[in-house]
């Protein structure tokens, strides 16, 4: 088979909270709270003109690239769900054979060449490759069959509560306000879904029967009681815990 | 500002019916005549694996390259609505500054590195880029708003009728059985949702008073009497029409 290859240059980049994986949500509509981004397309081509009409549609089709990831495998385990390796295809993962990444967002607004969205999961400066008018009739199909992702708890009501001590959120208050913010939401995003022992989702269990989650260079402890995660203790990288 | 490019290589291959863009469903949904796909994914990379978990799901997208087309404008006509140019990003024209495709198709089966899919839309030897799983909760906005396209012909009911005269059938005897099914197609396709002159369309009204619409090489005279089209002559390239 003779190699072909497909050269892609960005029309844009995306400006979004975002500046980890651990801050992103896993799709749009899975955001816990609501967020903007704006795509800016690039100066020189025209892109004003080519935006024109898409002001009048609900929803956008954002085509991106994956540009912090390298590589893929067949396998992945996804971060929500059974904690069961599934094959790349059947997910959304971006370690993907051609790193393109696919989001329906909200559209919110168009001035120029800038495009404001509801609820991005992109990390902030991604390289933005096309944008196309969702179309309800051809790509509305509420009760469509989706496999795993469907019995995953992606969708169910999310199972546990999570509470956090005050002295881990004084602990917190070491870190800025927005990687602060960024490091909560993360911990309830994962927790409030499934606080059990996860790779992918750092989550192991400590020799005294308790539970750590890794965010970043922090490590949370916590106990699941009927229901309730509570996160009692935080450490930094090496230092030793806060505990009560 | 750096130019960064990112370089894609086809996971794959799919076969269709439609040896041109004449033949070829705008999308998906908007096939007359139910036909199967069949994405062939390239051996020596485990696409196997990857490819497992996927056959519970319904509907499948399929990212894939216009290899076809090559050059865009800012704004284009599309072969449906009501003869206004729009902004390219508020289509899913082939001509597009990165040439990425996105259907939703209907997965029927898949076998090792085959996938089957329902009323594909893609050109015959489509290069495929991705395959990902559809998620209809985040997915599915039955009630969004689509602009042009919720405005245009595409999703209302065909609101004129085609007859084609037995001596334009028995002219057309003489290209293949393929060929003649994919022309009669795209008169139907096309004529059924408006047949007036259209320069993508390529309807022009001839000095007779009449219409003619002209597919591949072939011309069709018609007229419109009370929402039927009366297809009665046809013309090879520059040959004199059949005409009763």
């Amino acid at each position: 088979m003779t190699e072909i290859t497909l050269t892609l240059r960005p029309i844009g980049f995306i400006s979004t909270p975002f500046k980890s994986k651990y801050a992103a949500p896993r799709q749009p509509a899975t955001a816990l709270r609501k967020s903007t981004g704006t795509i800016k397309l690039r100066p020189g081509y025209n892109f004003e003109q080519a935006l024109e009409d898409l002001r009048e549609f609900d929803y956008i089709w954002v085509i991106f690239w994956f540009n912090k990831n390298s590589g893929w495998k067949p396998m992945v385990l996804p971060p929500h769900g059974d904690r069961k390796k599934r094959g790349v295809f059947s997910t959304r993962s971006p370690h993907r054979p051609n790193p393109i990444g696919l989001s329906l967002c909200k559209l919110v607004d168009i001035k120029g060449r800038s495009i404001r969205i509801e609820n991005p999961d992109m990390l902030d400066g991604t390289p933005v490759l096309d944008i196309k008018p969702y179309i309800p009739h051809a790509e509305s199909h509420a009760g469509a069959k989706s496999g795993w992702i469907g019995q995953s708890n992606e969708q169910t009501p999310r199972p546990y509560k999570v509470a956090i001590a005050p002295e881990v959120r004084s602990s917190l208050k070491l870190v800025d306000r927005e990687e602060r913010r960024e490091i909560v939401e993360y911990l309830k995003e994962i927790l409030t879904r499934d606080p059990h022992p996860h790779i992918y989702r750092r989550i192991k269990t400590s020799s005294d029967g308790n539970s750590v989650i890794a965010v970043k260079r922090w490590r949370f402890m916590f106990s699941l009681e009927e229901g309730t995660v509570r996160v009692f203790g935080v450490a930094h990288d090496r230092e030793r815990g806060t505990q009560p």
